[in-house]
């Protein structure tokens, strides 16, 4: 039995089926909304509408985006020619973060998963290809995660572009900049052992 | 430089906005809320609308509720001549769990804290004095929690209630049922001590 209100029943219950937050704390986010004015938690829920119905994916390269072509893929100062596929959209904003690359990106939203039945057709792979088979692409970068679904991923992946004459890279593993010997996994420092490079 | 969309950019800064959700968290649930089917996210964004706007302090017990008064205050079955003065309208949940009490609440909305600048003012204290010297009150438990902001809100409301002929009570201090004496601290210790009773 319930003793809140049911309105405030129902928001709890929405921010209880957000990934991560648990009862305790749904409640504790609901009643920080209840607190704020009124014009602060319209504001909230008129983002959560807003970025719901104008954010889409990028015809091109799949990264959200709120026009027809994101950014990236619009601006004419980078180098088409290269694309960095990723999983996620965040992982689009971690490698920008670093202002090294200056290609396009092509983001697949997840990783194959036998595990969790994501399969080749739930993912944006169809439209790498396409985009490989029909752009003047010279090579693609496999930048997925470097967990089990990322390798198999990019192993996948790699396959399917072998009859285009593209080059297929992928991001280099090693010992993380900044960090200890001491503390690195031993199957991140035989990586580092294999891939060394010459001084 | 931001490369995400400017709607998401904003609902992201709206759920960091929020208690306890750092910036990394306000992007995974972001990313979340686009991932929902269109109609779910909108569910999201009415129950904070409807939320907001219909959920009010009772009138009597200041508890949250949609009516005018809250159910508790407006059953028959309930003592209303007991009034379990507590912070914040979770602690009413704790208490209606243990199902053992059948009086009344009157919810605060806080705790004294000078420290944070809450006074007397600031907390619905005012609607339980008048409560008590208008209505037919026999006893108010102090519920509120057992720190110092929570001691020192007992202490200042029970010395408020000293002209009214109404017994003030406080909730017993003692090790919690179901613990380890091992691992009670020692003020609890000490209280449980103090406030031994007979078998």
């Amino acid at each position: 039995m319930s003793f809140f209100p049911a309105t405030l029943e129902t928001l709890i219950d929405q921010f209880a089926a957000l990934p991560g937050i648990g009862r305790k704390s749904a409640q504790r986010l609901a009643f920080h909304v209840l607190s704020l004015p009124e014009s602060e938690a319209l504001a909230f829920a008129d983002a959560i509408t807003a970025a719901r119905r104008t954010v889409h994916c990028c015809r091109i390269c799949q990264n959200l985006t709120e026009g027809d072509i994101c950014p990236i893929c619009a601006s004419d100062r980078r180098d088409h020619s290269t694309i960095c596929v990723v999983s996620e959209p965040r992982d689009v904003l971690s490698i920008e973060r670093g202002h090294e690359y200056n290609g396009s990106y092509h983001v697949l939203h997840g990783a194959l998963s036998p595990m969790s039945h994501v399969g080749p057709e739930d993912i944006r792979i169809k439209e790498l290809i396409k985009r490989v088979a029909e752009e003047d692409v010279e090579e693609v970068i496999m930048a997925t995660n470097p967990d089990t679904e990322g390798e198999a991923t990019a192993m996948y992946i790699s396959r399917l572009l072998k009859p285009f004459s593209v080059k297929v890279t992928r991001l280099a593993y090693g010992i993380p900049v900044g960090s200890n010997l001491e503390f690195a996994d031993d199957a991140t420092l035989n990586r580092a052992l294999e891939g060394r490079t010459e001084m």
